[in-house]
């Protein structure tokens, strides 16, 4: 296959999976409503993303930074307003 | 740094955001509760996982095929469970 095509998939993956995360900030904020959401899973998933900008950063591998960068703010944002409704 | 320091990091960070989803398949399967989840988040991000998936297969990058087909099973059983109960 085209390898443009792959590298292109690759990148709308990427934003996919980042931006994904600010339906659910929008929809916490506006309804303040953290009932069904796991904490477990948040705890992990920030967690987890922070390694992976570390990673990034130790590699200097720039779209690593920048995916997980935005992500962490995205989701940890979830995170804190979890643990502010419960 | 040690590589095999950043290696074991990249390795952590990877197996802690594929697996973060299984607190939240346990809590909605048991409880059946969605209604703070975004249907948008999920949507997005199952869909992205899934590109994610397809690159993994067509770069031939096992780690990813992994990481992937397993995030993508665990956040695809939340967005069904979004649909199923609202």
């Amino acid at each position: 296959m085209n390898p443009d095509v792959v590298t292109a998939l690759g990148l709308v993956a990427a934003t996919l999976t980042t931006i994904s995360f600010l339906p659910q900030v929008l929809r916490t904020l506006r309804t303040r409503d953290t009932s069904s959401i796991s904490v477990g899973m948040y705890a992990a998933f920030v967690t987890g993303v922070g390694l992976w900008l570390v990673y990034g950063l130790l590699t200097d591998d720039m779209p690593i930074i920048v995916a997980n960068a935005i992500t962490f703010v995205l989701s940890g944002t979830v995170f804190v307003l979890k643990l502010r409704y419960g």
